[in-house]
């Protein structure tokens, strides 16, 4: 048999639950592969081997007791801004240096109930902001995976494990998975539930998953909620009305995003899809501009606590938004969710035209050096929309670096996102 | 000069600036009361007076040197649902007992910021749920506070503290401020960040404060979030127009309930207010008809830890409901939410035309035993409209229990909430 670290999600739960790979041998296969590559990437701010292999042996017997959850022995990689009582919880940050929470928190919990391996504890930029943690792109190590689910998009593109939580205030899922050349998946906003996040901004933040196919994301979301996202691997019977959308920073794009959307694009027509400009209205820009008020002003409030106590060990940038974030006043912060929710009710216009939108991912290929995450201009806009958002990598840019490309559908639709993404990524360009 | 501890935090603020009382005064006088009622109370399932006498005695040394927060020396119960790094936060389960967070609350630190004293930790039902704690009614020891917010309720209502902070997912903030006699003021769902909170339904979970008047809740609230919260205490230059309303749940108000509303709307007419009918058309009452679905399906998944490590250590009530919520499925949980989105567009057009809505608090007096806390029939609609709601306490009912009145405004309308709440407080009926 060959390595089972190898499998995607859909084939090792297949194998998995009916009895022809245990979750046992499964993790020893995945820790194989983290230990020769793991020093190179550093995805992981804690992983304990042995506890992996401890919760693989119970999930084994579990199995055997006829009790397999929908999850059963596939490993997951844990953001560390999501809280786990077996294992450190430090949110990127040195004033939680050695942080042990009591309990899951709520996506982790339902994660083990499904029967998954916690493997470890994934590297998150200092609190899902900015300032960077270790890891590197698998890809090529002298580059950026991205931020800030830099370990969760590092680890499921190295087949480190089956899928890795991720979080998104401004582009934290899509960006990092797209540098990576993984899936990305952010759920619309409320679908996992955030108690025991280190929440910065309520009004954004959005937990979803990074895995390494589209229908490996959608998998592991079924058996976390328990709802319907459909079977993405199927081919579908019809072919889709997209809308094009370069979206608010358009001129940010480089030219090897241009080139692919537009090839994309082409691929699209010629496979049948209806493929039309959108333009955005004035009060989705108005919507867009006011991302950084509320992003900046809710993590003040979110982390007024280290601000008052432990400045120091706050990095230097992220003291000077928060101190920006903090100064703008009630009012202009309540003024920019009044935007969102006018952005909101007018992109649910936009999008019902179409199946989903087509749009970057990312500006380019992952920025060269660790000290920078990269641009979430193409995402931003998503995230404070509350829709449903894919990447799926697509072709390479001028340095041998994944390209991806994003599909957005409508608030709730969730799976029609996750499908026509599949159909979009298995286009030849 | 009289006892300090009767002061309104109107007073006191003014007297603390203006350095004719100490913080460590004021706290000794406080601490006095609660020394001589708390055995009968049972407010707090936390406090330690030297712990709150140092605060005092930092606050004073802080304001000589220049530095006094808009909170200045006032003190604050803090509902255990809320974390406090210097205090056990508790959530009101023996899951959690003994558990001190590392950090505190953002809306906790915010208090430390402006100058508060954090006094204790109040007593909160299960999970801010339904299983009681052992605090009673100020008003009449066999009685209930109410609850979820029992401890910040019967706290601010005895004059414990100068405002409890609060939590509503149903009717947690209003309804025992109701009870208790006490002024409860839940704000727009967002306005305080719910970072170190144990959140239950991320959909309709509100912090808010408790308060001995319209003038104190508005006070701590500018004090706290620099927001613009009017001055409830000053003469306004018209009278309102009102909408009144009953409610889903209007045959479940008492004979004393509907009386006290009848006499507080013709009271309204004679100073000048109109008052008019209103009539909720059917989106709203699908939205109040999926309030239960949202609510337990979300705690269910909050809670996933809990049942998952600690199902025996949970009420058979809870147990229940989380089995409930945990059943109905992703998509019946995401249709509640989208018939709250519905309902809240809806409300907009509803309360367009009025300065307030005029509602019940509650059924009627607070229920006789500690054993229930009382129905929020007259409050979970307005929670998941995330509108701004203030009762204020008007009259008594035939067990000579308070009773209140509800005043409702539309979302972002907090502080026209409060003032007109004032205005209808200071009727007399």
């Amino acid at each position: 048999m060959s390595d089972p670290a190898t499998l995607s999600a859909l084939d090792a739960s297949q194998r998995l639950r009916d009895g022809r790979l245990s979750a046992t041998a499964l993790t020893e296969a995945l820790l194989d592969r983290i230990a020769a590559r793991e020093p190179s990437i550093r995805a992981f701010v804690h992983l304990d081997p042995a506890l992996a292999l401890r919760q693989a042996a119970a999930l084994d017997a579990r199995a055997k007791a006829g009790r397999a959850g929908p999850l059963h022995g596939l490993a997951l990689g844990v953001k560390d801004v999501l809280d786990t009582a077996d294992q450190p919880s430090q949110y990127g940050s040195p004033i939680w240096a050695g942080h042990r929470p009591r309990g899951d928190a709520a996506c982790v919990a339902l994660a083990r109930r499904a029967g998954a391996v916690i493997l470890g504890k994934t590297v998150t930029t200092e609190f899902a902001t900015r300032h960077p943690g270790p890891t590197a792109n698998p890809r090529k190590p002298g580059h950026t995976p991205g931020g800030s689910s830099s370990g969760s998009a590092a680890g499921a593109a190295a087949g480190f494990f089956h899928a890795g939580f991720g979080t998104q205030t401004a582009g934290s899922i899509i960006r990092p998975a797209a540098y990576c050349g993984a899936v990305g998946f952010k759920p619309s906003f409320g679908t996992l539930h955030r108690a025991g996040m280190k929440v910065m901004s309520e009004s954004l933040d959005t937990i979803g998953v990074i895995a390494g196919s589209v229908a490996d994301a959608a998998l592991v979301m079924a058996g976390l909620t328990g709802g319907d996202y459909g079977a993405p691997a199927q081919r579908l019977d019809r072919a889709p009305r997209l809308g094009l959308c370069w979206g608010p920073a358009a001129d940010q794009a480089s030219p090897e995003t241009r080139a692919l959307l537009e090839r994309v694009a082409g691929a699209a027509s010629r496979a049948g899809a209806e493929v039309t400009p959108v333009e955005m209205p004035p009060a989705i820009a108005a919507g867009y501009e006011a991302h950084a008020a509320v992003m900046n002003g809710e993590s003040a409030e979110a982390l007024c606590w280290e601000m008052d106590h432990a400045a120091a060990q706050l990095s230097k940038g992220l003291r000077e938004r928060l101190g920006w974030g903090g100064g703008l006043g009630a009012a202009r912060i309540a003024e920019g969710r009044a935007a969102f929710a006018t952005a909101r009710a007018a992109f649910a216009d936009v999008v019902a035209p179409f199946d989903a939108i087509l749009t970057p991912s990312a500006p380019g290929e992952a920025p060269e050096g660790l000290g920078w995450t990269g641009d979430p201009a193409f995402n931003s806009l998503w995230t404070l929309l509350h829709v449903p958002c894919v990447t799926v990598p697509m072709g390479e840019g001028p340095r041998g670096l994944p390209l991806g490309v994003q599909l957005v559908a409508g608030f709730g639709r969730d799976r029609e996102a996750l499908a026509w993404a599949g159909w979009v990524g298995a286009l030849t360009v």
